[in-house]
């Protein structure tokens, strides 16, 4: 096997009150990965569709500096007789929007360490594959965080307990549960999003946070929507970033009105999400969505989708 | 059925990272409670056995506040013609000492009221027995907390995701999760305790113990003790207060080394809680814990209990 198609998927990070910690995968939108592995040493980028505002420079690709650094560690691990001249060929259809806060480059680090590892055998686990792909989102965000590759690779809903050291759980996800996504077009830097946040907060918010992620957590494993609908809340990161995404408590008032468990800014935005019981129900509030910013003089794109409790898919190349 | 006798048992609160959100109930110790039933009006305890320290006025106990607090709904809800001379005469055997950190007060409150609740046909939900039962936690500790009396009324482990509006989910508990305590017989009060506490936390501080929060419900569901024992962390309040406490650290790491899961400050302490898998493991680590304390000048007690998925048990009195 010398080449694989990868679909990697969206992910929505920062789900509410689990802030920098619970993140979970999308079915769509997803990018289309095509991976060749070849005998010519280095890894080459040879197409990226769909996508004029992705850099050039292969060093401040996000796919790019994920697969060098998988690759160098795969080398270290090889004897010296062993040594083969390996190199891939990348090829990005970006079906998901750089800058839109749903993990466009997260899921082209994510994608390709995962096809990698498949053409190379397998030889690395999913949370090695997470701290490749790191190196990735470090290069296009500023931070190695893994709230959006985490999902990419493991599928579901995941929660990030602790970086040092890296441990990372896969909760249980309700089959019931489905996404609406609406990505206003607009440009919020995650660095701008990060500088507003204090670096101090109330004991009493912290512990209201913490209260409302143990209870999402027990609502996930128990597929109780109830409490999964009281528990999306955040008082500590929303109320500061709500203002920079137009209409943002429009969209959450009239989304709940129709249905909608809760929702709240996906990643450091724009994009916003919802949770809804069920497929119906989910695209009635993406029609909301839709409703809310059609009058406003902003381009917008919507998703309805649901969870992806499987993460990357893959076929093999005939 | 006019007279019952009750068991209302310990409870430890704030479960590490689960800090005022978090809380078991333990099988031992337990108070024992006789509560009658009669047609003279008012509240009157007879005997509280075993405790000196607990005040003789009844306004300042907590079961008589808690027990007042139900009757008076009780009487609200009575139509006119219906009205019944009603009283209640209790006796409490205190074992669980005053002022240990494991829910005292809250056993007697939680008591008191699940008890008469019986006597009076069930009129009321858990849920407002929690609320008659946190009238009782105000006049023993400044603040109507529900981290002692959720676990003893609702039993097992309980998390409280909200007081505005009062939410509080049990979650599930693995069987074989075992509790040792250990009870250093020194003055720690409940609002010392809390004033040495900041107003203010680090927001890197506050993500860390919201994973760990996530992480712990995780783990009780999954019955990945692995999971619960890397997530038994708290960064925010045990630092300050560990040193409340003589040989806090000693404690945690001698009962760590001999397979304890992980623990913390019992409540506002001086109780200090360490969990295990299994009952072998406890009793080894209630032994260290002796061990530890024995050449210290602080008289101390030690517990080994199941956690109690029931809380309070009760049996009719004929």
């Amino acid at each position: 096997m010398k080449g694989i198609k990868i679909f990697s998927p969206a992910t929505v990070a920062n789900l509410a009150c689990g802030f920098d910690v619970i993140g979970l995968a999308l079915d769509f939108p997803k990018d289309e990965i095509f991976l060749y592995k070849s005998n010519n040493p280095g890894i080459r980028i040879h197409r990226i569709h769909r996508s004029s505002s992705l850099p050039n420079d292969p060093m401040k690709n996000s796919a790019f500096v994920a697969l060098q650094s998988l690759l160098k560690k795969y080398k270290q691990r090889q004897k010296f007789d062993e040594k083969e001249k390996i190199g891939f060929e990348i090829e990005l259809i970006k079906n998901i929007l750089p800058g839109s806060g749903i993990g466009s480059s997260a899921a082209s680090a994510a994608g390709v360490v995962y096809g990698a590892n498949i053409l190379l055998g397998n030889p690395f686990s999913a949370i090695q594959l997470i701290r490749f792909a790191m190196e990735g989102e470090r290069i296009a965000s500023g931070t190695a965080h893994a709230d959006n590759v985490a999902p990419a690779i493991m599928g579901g809903v995941t929660l990030i307990r602790s970086y040092k050291p890296l441990d990372i759980t896969k909760l249980h996800t309700p089959n019931k549960l489905w996404v609406s996504i609406i990505h206003p077009q607009i440009e919020v830097k995650t660095s701008d999003a990060r500088e507003i946040l204090k670096q101090k907060i109330l004991m009493t918010d912290a512990i209201r946070q913490w209260g409302n992620v143990g209870a999402l957590v027990a609502g996930l494993y128990r597929e109780d929507y109830e409490l999964i609908s009281r528990s999306l809340e955040d008082v500590i990161v929303e109320p500061i970033r709500a203002m920079l995404i137009p209409s943002f408590y429009e969209l959450q008032v009239r989304c709940k009105e129709i249905g909608a468990l809760g929702g709240g800014i996906s990643g450091s935005g724009p994009s916003v999400f919802m949770l809804s019981k069920g497929n119906y129900t989910a695209k009635k509030v993406t029609e909301v969505m839709n409703r809310v910013y059609s009058p406003l003089q902003v381009d917008y794109k919507t998703y309805t989708s649901p969870i992806n409790s499987q993460g990357i898919k893959w076929t093999q190349i005939l």
